[in-house]
């Protein structure tokens, strides 16, 4: 007898019909004999039909308000869900983020969990009944209502899974599992049976939006084993692990990339210390995000050029903020590029094998692509190349890596 | 300052414009240095359309589900209300029936209230603010979100001004106070300024549903002072007291009326302890609500005419019940009429004044119309006559008690 949380989204019970098959799939473990808790999000379009609500009113609305109101959505999904599992013969019985509770810090619309009290839930998984929770939401110190932000709901089943030390955490999703790399780009791209949980930060913080980067996190502080599976198909669906021996012996395991680069580059700027968190302070006081960091010596070695890039919908504000910085450090001139993106390859096999990185490159000179920045960590390398270039660059490496094929790389 | 309980129904916040509205009646009263706490219900179409979710899945389901998910269309409304109130720089604070705790009983879908804890309302008043509270729910010993069914909003208006020792309670409705009888049978009726508790709990459970019942009896236990005015239209509405010093100097104060009446007569039972509960026994045992009950000795002075009203609802399967009993007790016939109505003459004047009752009697025999049942209380004589008499005893009586004009009674 297994203790399983399983957690569904918006689109797996976005439907009256779909809230019944989900209720299927849960009863079918249930009888078994496993314990189930399930954590659910709102029914799809009903957090917007609330947000549209709110949005009539007033364009920026109080948070605790907003946390009040939006938190029914899920409320609603754990009524339905329990009302289907019962006409089923399924005993169940439904808990808000209050009543669990799940308590969190006063960050309303993206609080954090402090705490789960799991002795309520505990008491009636003990006595037969699926336990049916609302994602996505707690409670402050104060009873005040607090959400979790989007996609939070599963941050809330792996939190879950923690407090009741539960055998695995199943995020049911539109997608059968975590691939190699998106298959809508490259069609030979395989499922992975397992992940490291490093590697999916790595793959999650560059564009595969399996999952919230935050219940992965959270997923490896506890030591929660995740797995990712279709709501709609059968299947394992892939394993999210803390263990590397048990991953596949590859060197890589996927490759991710991310559309939405704008680089930016200071020309010629003194090269003294200082000078990086001149050109990056005001960036960052405008609360704009950079991702990948390069300082190279220019020509004459007294003088240095700064890049970086950040988000295309941050370019333009980035390049003037940019534009008065390179005046005021007296810099030669300001480079810019939106039509740039990132490709990434992501593997803890990387630690144990040298060359990935020439081996790449050589992969990419090959079809004539030419690598604009490079940042490597641990785990990954990425590389920022010309837009135009990214399918070809993506399955070019998911070749050369011969990622098609289980432990070939 | 004065502390004012306000509730607004379904209709005052069933859009964003009527929420704004409602909004803006609140802020001019809080702008004027009144502490308010108001409490709404859900907005109208709402509850509806989540009892029509539930439906598909399950035609009876559990009452404790069903309550999680109806409970979500006033959290809904309080929200957006307090975002309409911060837009116009109204300081506002939203709670739920669990969040400022209304402590119920368990009875699922038909709670009541066993006690609130007033502090944190208190407290947010103190400082400044609009408290916005969730009717219509509470949380009973565990947590369990209730609900106190169908208008109960009303009741949580006025236990919450009970708690607070609120100076008035403040029911918003449809219509702009109680009247003498229905403004759309008798044109010539009258808003009543005053009226007192038992005169409103005869004439709510006479037809004139103003208000819920429930609400009045808890009003009248705890001594709250309780005005339904109109949403829409301004005025001072009909105060409810307690104290029948101030009412108008009236015998009768309204004429309340009932369509769905429904009559049934046994004829000639033998005349002997226990005949009445063998009658109604059977017939309360099916959950037949009985109205107005009348016991005549019949023409041989051995037996007995028993007659009795239902809802017309409950006619047919009244009627088929009595035909056995009748059997059984050997009575000579079952006479019954489902085109029957009542009207009632409603007053606490009537205690000192004697002869109210030949004096509508006369006024109805004047005009043809055949009385068939009579039923008194202290405060109430009730007729039973034909359908097709209805407006023209209603308007009849409307005219020989004065009613029209103020105090003229």
């Amino acid at each position: 007898m297994a203790l399983i949380v399983q957690k569904y989204g918006g689109t797996s019970v976005g439907t009256i019909e779909r809230i019944q098959a989900v209720a299927g799939k849960i009863q079918t473990k249930a009888e078994r004999g496993d314990q189930i808790v399930v954590v659910v999000s709102a029914m799809s379009g009903e957090t917007n039909r609330l947000i549209g609500l709110a949005d009539e009113i007033e364009e920026a609305p109080s948070p605790r308000e907003m946390d009040v109101l939006v938190s029914t959505g899920e409320q609603v999904t754990i009524a339905l869900l329990c009302m289907a599992l019962h006409k089923m013969g399924c005993q169940a019985r439904s808990y808000t983020g209050g009543q669990v509770q799940i308590l969190t810090d006063k960050a309303h619309s993206k609080a954090r969990i402090k705490d789960i009290d799991g002795a309520r839930v505990k008491a009636d998984l003990d006595t037969g009944h699926v336990v049916v929770i609302a994602g996505f939401q707690g409670v402050d110190d104060h009873g005040n209502i607090t959400t979790l932000g989007r996609g939070g709901s599963d941050t809330t089943a792996v939190a879950m899974a923690a407090a009741l030390k539960a055998d695995e955490c199943q995020i049911y999703t539109d997608v059968d599992g975590v691939y190699t790399t998106d298959p809508r780009i490259e069609p030979k791209a395989r499922r992975l049976e397992r992940i490291t949980f490093e590697e999916m930060l790595e793959m999650a913080s560059l564009g595969s939006k399996v999952l919230q980067i935050r219940a992965v996190e959270f997923a490896g502080k506890y030591n929660v084993p995740l797995r990712v599976l279709s709501s709609f198909d059968e299947g394992e669906g892939t394993l999210i692990t803390f263990e590397e021996d048990n991953v596949e012996a590859a060197k890589i395991s996927g490759i991710a990339f991310n559309r939405d680069e704008a680089k930016l580059t200071v020309l010629g700027v003194p090269d003294q210390p200082g000078v990086a968190h001149k050109i990056l302070g005001p960036i960052s006081d405008a609360n704009i995000e950079v991702d990948m960091i390069v300082q190279n010596i220019a020509a004459d070695e007294a003088t240095t050029d700064f890049t970086f890039t950040v988000h295309r919908n941050d370019f333009t504000q980035a390049k003037e903020i940019l534009q008065g910085v390179a005046e005021s450090l007296q810099a030669q001139d300001v480079l810019n590029d939106d039509s740039v993106v990132k490709i990434s390859l992501v593997g803890v096999g990387m630690r144990s094998h040298a060359g990935i990185a020439s081996e790449m490159f050589g992969a990419l000179a090959k079809e004539g692509i030419n690598i604009r920045m490079i940042s490597t960590s641990e785990i990954k390398i990425s590389v920022v190349i010309d837009e135009k270039y990214l399918e070809l660059g993506v399955r070019t490496l998911h070749e050369a890596f011969g990622l098609e094929s289980e432990g070939a790389a």
